[in-house]
């Protein structure tokens, strides 16, 4: 089910070629203005068509608000906002319905929903669908600001390419968002030489929630990790998450691994970051910190193996239609808007009892 | 909240030092005789006390089923079971109430729930909770096995020592549970020298399901992985998951990690699984392949800086107590449980509509 | 939370005065063709403006599908509907800020939202919201008369007129809802003459599920009374509910209201149905019958006792607007898409196991 | 499933002849102190064997507290206690499997379960499962009291005679729950007259939440209304419930039914209470008040017609066992426990956001 969270409540709607796409997001207090411009920045940062790295399909992205809201102030009733498909070229996909595209959810899409399935531009698993998560997330945002907690994300690698420069301010502003802008240029040129031979090419993803809350999160199956991670793998591409130091910690001893506590301004802190931010699922008040691992776009124009379903025999496919060469750099507000929703949820749950 | 599942209802309860811990399991279709023998089997090889690099408290981890059952037969009612807590020495702790163990949930436990904190044997978050967790997971395997799906995995690494053999049989008979058993004494070896040093180690574990039914699974926030991940993230030292490649995926193009369709008799099958038997959130029929990071026990008897809480002054720490010094074997078939309540409960969900 | 259901997911929005009101169905079978004629012949029922006896406000509730279709048959992606609000008069309303209207959720929203609290036309809590709650149910009533399941419903009762005819056959073709058109001639005359002296009547309405299949519903919380009558409660002005017998149960002694066995074409059946279909929460075969308590519309033109929560003195109010004198008519459709979805998520969570 | 609750989730677990019933609560903030022989007093209410009116089958109905405490003061885990049954007599019970007991789930529980379910004492669908509901509404009565906030409740009416006197003050003290004396000796006299007949009487109970606080519940599907509707169905031989005039109000006039708002102490509340104290599902300060009808014990040991399942013909039952001949009387305390654990349930709730 398209559902997230316990006191929040987000559900997501829409296909890649449906009317409309949007999301309905319970819970939010009423009386709290949104701020429509800066929630537009933040939409923007996901939208495709914006430069040469990412598809050239066009969408404004701009969302109307149906419910929920007063003017621009939360009045307690669920917000429903959505975005019109207009842009769509159906006709790309109707002879895909038969030869599933190799790392795409067209055939199990098939399999699960049977030949009612939506198959034009991915139906329901397209990557549009993150521009929901991006509504929601990006009021969650401006809700965190309020309480002094933000997030900052960036791109840590593209195609093996690294950015090891400790991630200490916004990449928002930036159009390519990495800490070394060096670096990131030769992200970019890796790019564009997989687009010019008709592939493409996956990343790293890190995100980090500063100043969160003391306390959040519960033990067992929601924990801090355990909401975000089940969020977060609904973003498409996304394969892998860790915390801290995530699948490095595996490689050292406990008293290299254990964080030591100590008093930073009569607060307790901790020498080292290793664990995330979150003990025993609950964070300790030091940064929330994860990684995604996202895979290439599966969308190339090489010829690629696959079977033709309607005749059950091996055939081969060339894939057409507008697809992002790496669609990491668009997949980081996304992870911002994950975290802001995982935490504003855990946040909310926090304040009874 | 400590429950999992969407058919399926699992709740678990219980401190390391309650009178007893337990789980309650809901869903379980009426008819089916527990092979208690092979429930029991599975419960020992997580059991503590088993050998050199486990915890000497020794618990038996007997089950009482206190209700769900006629004889062994499941009636259609919530199954209930519990284990005693009988080895207990609480004294062990109570002088660390407010000195918290870095690595340790004792901060953000004291920081959620206050004084009144069960702070013996680390309460809640203990890692003995993942008894009853492997009771409801022994139950599904079974489960499972009727339908022809089988649950493999192994040790992938500790400290370092990679056992890269691939995992094409179980490992469950075994003491210690690698492929390579050469590799397997090594990192035996690494954990008797961190033990000699006061020390510990963490580690990898991979987790295959092999045949898994087509199409479990649903889009966005309810995908295979989102559904293996909220779980396995409530065993307790875990701080990562990647499925399929994972985070190596991050560094292929995409005609290299997409996986190409092709026909093996008669079915639909993929040359490779860099997506882990899962696209778009739906099992693809391929084995469902995981990968976790264990952290190091963080229970280590070498003195550590820490807080006093009472005073808000630095002061270090040496636990004494009872501790494994790696708990990565000891957690091998906590993740085969955690995949089998996944699965099972996807599947259950999956014969509806 | 707006939400309902097991294996459905239900979730609806929208304000009396906001751009839009709406519903997203989730769990909704792919391949399923929505018949959309017969679809708006049944929210023809619940709309305004159709007669004497319902509100002036003209509204064609005309639902716009954004999603979950490919044409009108579903392709397994949650369905979102909405129907724009177009004939608003939200001045109507600004006046009332402060001087809620008795037997209205005017004050509690505000204790609840606080001044941001929409108060146009009701808000969140306007009966407008029936609208999106019957899109919902219609389509649950097509797919249960796919499988044999019809509903019946009809008026029992008005300001105490009562309609003792049994209920045979379906009353939808009706202009007024009940059994005994003569008892319905009087009612209509009552509401009239409440009317003409600006007051308004309320009434109860009896909803049969005919042929329901067996075995729905589970113990406890989950039974099929505890399913239909929190969904029932949601539509505003319900303030009662009872199965079967009811009430009356209460006076019969054990040896009147046991319903005894006996085999009917083969099939066991009861002789009598005071248990109204449900044992143990769970369904018996035959009809599954409620009846609900609906108060008087609360907007009425006399003027009644209020306080003015700006000055917090008491004051006096008399509503203007439009409003029906009589709800009842209007709300027998509702307890149809009520019982609709609560029955048909119930076959839902049925096929599992 | 066997769940109730948001913030506060209650699982209860166990059939009438299992090893154990019981349940667990989680929710409860850590640090309160849990007044056990208050608890204690407060299931002896429920608890049967006490006097000519209930079953002669005793049970010391004494909880033991498995997790979830130090001592008797919540740690913040959850709460598991649980109740052995140990005057267990299933023999009476066997030759019930074939010829299901008119009234009873016996016949639903093999449709739904099949031959594996439990029917030894009525399995899963047991009164006696009410006792871990009394456990769990116990603790919330006394949270809801520590808030000022308290419960009463009493018998309207047994077989037609009715208690018309205003429930002003408990009755929890009173070994027969009425507020009239001479009114409740007449019920005894009726119930002892139906025994004597082997017949069974059922019976009204109203339940009244004082000085409930103001804000709790939500729009539609989440009001109080559906909250304590859907509890209150939980408990076996509920047929109806009704809140503030119930199904009186749908004889009303709206200037008869609606509560006319007015100040009391500088404080807003109403004239009169029909709407029991919710308005739009939402609690407007003034009394919460519903009522309950309650059909008479089925198990009666009059012959009765049934049919013989393993041979699908006619035949007949004369049950008998010991059973209740008027379950009402101990049915009060149920109804104070549901509505105490609906309450705190919606307290947490409120304290969010």
């Amino acid at each position: 089910m398209n559902h997230y969270g316990n006191c929040l409540k987000l559900t997501i709607f829409g296909q890649s070629h449906s009317p409309a796409i949007g999301m309905t997001l319970e819970g939010i207090p009423a009386g709290f203005a949104i701020d429509m411009e800066k929630l537009q920045q933040f939409l923007q940062r996901r939208a495709p068509g914006r430069n040469t790295y990412s598809t050239p399909r066009k969408e404004a992205d701009l969302p109307e608000f149906l419910s929920g809201l007063v003017g621009n102030v939360t009045c307690g009733a669920p917000i429903t906002a959505i975005i019109r498909n207009t842009n769509t070229r159906s006709q790309d996909y109707e002879s895909l319905r038969n030869t599933p595209r190799p790392g795409h959810a067209d055939y199990t899409a098939r399999v699960k929903y049977g030949d009612a399935f939506d198959a034009a531009g991915g139906g329901q698993f397209s990557g549009r669908l993150t521009a929901p998560l991006c509504i929601a997330g990006g009021i969650c945002v401006q809700l965190l600001e309020q309480m002094g907690v933000t997030i900052l994300s960036r791109i840590v690698s593209i195609g093996g390419i690294c950015d090891n420069a400790p991630l200490l301010a916004s990449t928002a502003e930036k159009e390519f968002p990495v800490v070394d802008d060096a670096i990131g240029e030769q992200m970019r040129l890796a790019i564009a030489e997989a687009k010019s031979q008709n592939d493409s090419l996956g990343g790293v993803i890190e995100c980090m929630v500063c100043n969160p809350p003391l306390g959040l999160g519960d033990p067992m199956f929601d924990g801090m990790e355990n909401r975000i991670a089940s969020i977060v793998f609904g973003i498409p591409a996304v394969k892998g998450i860790e915390f801290g130091a995530g699948f490095a910690v595996a490689q050292m001893r406990g008293s290299e691994s254990n964080d030591a506590f100590y008093l930073q301004d009569g607060q307790v802190a901790t020498v080292t970051n290793h664990c995330g931010g979150i003990l025993g699922g609950i964070s300790n008040g030091m940064p929330i910190v994860f990684r995604t691992a996202i895979k290439p776009t599966p969308s190339i124009s090489k010829e690629q193996n696959t079977v033709d379903l309607s005749t059950m025999t091996p055939t081969t496919l060339t894939i057409g239609g507008r697809h992002d060469p790496c669609i990491v750099p668009r997949a980081v507000p996304c992870m911002e808007a994950a975290a802001a929703i995982a935490l504003y949820d855990a946040i909310l749950e926090n304040m009874k009892g």
